[in-house]
């Protein structure tokens, strides 16, 4: 039986690879899904999720996660929420109530702790220092500070042909306080229907909400159109009509697959990675190139991987 | 030059009044929303919107709200904010901001408090007679305090074609602190865009959101539907899908226009009650059916406009 794992950025890797061994032992998308993007949040060097996640303005590290199954079409979601190791363990657990399943700041923190959720200061020294570095180059400056989002967003078929979905994020780096990208909406930083197929999407959660990438394509794929397809379509047309009406468009990346396994990739920007894994295909990170609305990719180079790891765990001074 | 505006629920009366007068005198569709959210925000008595909402299970009025400009298609939106008298002007002022436009929590109201906005205590004495009631009547016996969610949710056309939209909500009742459903979910909760039409939603939000129901009403208007081709056949697909899927649907309403100034409307249970008025038609109440996915209205008599207010308006005890 087939499966199919895919996710934003070359930081999903080491979690591909776990989330790839449940689905070839027959574990299902959920688990798959959950466990994969913890990896993500637990390993310090990847800024702009979870633990080590760079903080907002205030110096706090606030982080929007969300998780969908897509069996049932249950959502759970939490925005803004400080202080626990796991925010895609909140957000699916919140996926199984009856109501009340997004939840924002205080209130996800109240759910988080009664529920026995892991508490962690997730703010990491290496965070710190990029934090006043930040300040200094920028804010001090007179510029504007904003920079950095890139959100670890996932889909997985399971070899009983169920879907999941996840996504999770610290946002924008030196966001105000309780500024929530799309990683937490339904229909813009995901989407998944076990019988049509999933879609993830990561960069500026402001403009992404103005498309509701996610759904556009699962939509697509529905009315016919291969992944490839869907995700060039969806991400072109938002893209043009973000410059149509805007002057300029804010950087658009997505990956889907459908529920054959098969999966897409588009982007608006240079150098999108991401990463794959099948019962055919050990997990592969790819990276991309956008030419007149056409996405393109190719495996990474093994320079380009050093390259990638060295530059994520290099020291780091303050200035 | 024609001009529309509509609205959900019964409660939009006062404030589309108001708002038709913008229009009608040139005024632009985002005045126009914003202060046709705000007179129902401020009225007293409408006890899921604004000033008297009903609050969460821990006794606090936590609003959500959120405004689209239809040219730009830029939002903005909160999500959980308290002591604060004007969501939808706090949402509307966000909507102009670059980049953190959806803020959550204690950030949206440092927000609110550094931008000028006016501090209030959203809580009635009337709603805390409600919630007491409603501890008693459910809580107390083990039963699940969860009931109403009526959103005001409204779609502007004005006279130069630029088209708007805005939600505000105190949510569902006894929610869990922190809970946002549909109304601050670009997509699910509001969508609009000048060049075809916005559409925006009321019932229960984790439902609404696994459809992206504003969206797909606005899609498929671009497609060619009439609006209300549009909203019956996008509360339909959904309606289906949750029954399928889940074997029962939540409260779906939804009430659109194109940029004609066309309206439809669509709901998925009976009563459902919208406001619209136009330059060819002064603000009037009408009440919907639904049968077999098709919605037929009819404006509201003036037997079920006096029971409505005096419903609202009768003295509560402490039960």
């Amino acid at each position: 039986m087939s499966w199919t794992i895919i996710a934003t950025w070359r930081m999903a890797l080491e979690g591909v690879q776990e989330g790839a061994k449940l689905l070839e032992y027959k574990g299902n998308s959920e688990d798959a899904i959950e466990k994969a993007i913890k990896m993500v949040e637990d390993f310090p060097y990847y800024k702009s999720v979870g633990y080590g996640g760079l903080p907002n303005e205030n110096g706090e590290v606030e982080l929007d996660a969300a998780f969908m199954d897509g069996d049932s079409l249950s959502i759970g979601a939490v925005a803004g929420i400080k202080d626990f190791k796991n925010p895609i363990s909140i957000a699916r657990k919140l996926s199984e109530e009856k109501v009340n399943c997004f939840l924002v700041g205080q209130g996800a923190e109240d759910y988080a702790h009664k529920n026995g959720f892991e508490r962690m200061n997730m703010l990491t020294d290496r965070a710190i220092i990029q934090y006043k570095n930040r300040l200094k180059e920028t804010v001090d400056k007179g510029l504007s500070p904003y920079s950095g989002h890139d959100t670890v967003g996932m889909v997985a078929l399971d070899q009983n042909n169920s879907m999941a979905s996840g996504t999770s994020t610290s946002g924008l780096f030196m966001k105000k306080r309780g500024r929530t990208g799309d990683s937490a909406i339904s229909g813009s930083g995901f989407y998944v229907d076990s019988e049509i197929g999933g879609a993830t999407a990561t960069g500026l959660g402001e403009d992404i909400m103005k498309g509701c990438s996610s759904y556009e394509i699962v939509r697509l794929m529905k009315e016919g159109y291969t992944p490839q397809e869907a995700a060039d379509k969806a991400v072109g047309q938002l893209n043009d009509l973000l410059i149509k009406r805007r002057k300029k468009a804010g950087d658009i990346s997505v990956v889907c697959i459908n529920n054959k396994g098969e999966f897409g990739v588009a982007t608006n920007i240079e150098g999108f990675s991401f990463v794959v894994a099948t019962d055919n295909l050990t997990p592969t990170v790819y990276v991309c190139s956008s030419k007149k609305g056409k996405t393109s990719y190719e495996v990474a180079t093994s320079e380009w991987m050093d390259n990638y790891m060295k530059k994520r765990t290099a020291p780091l001074k303050l200035k």
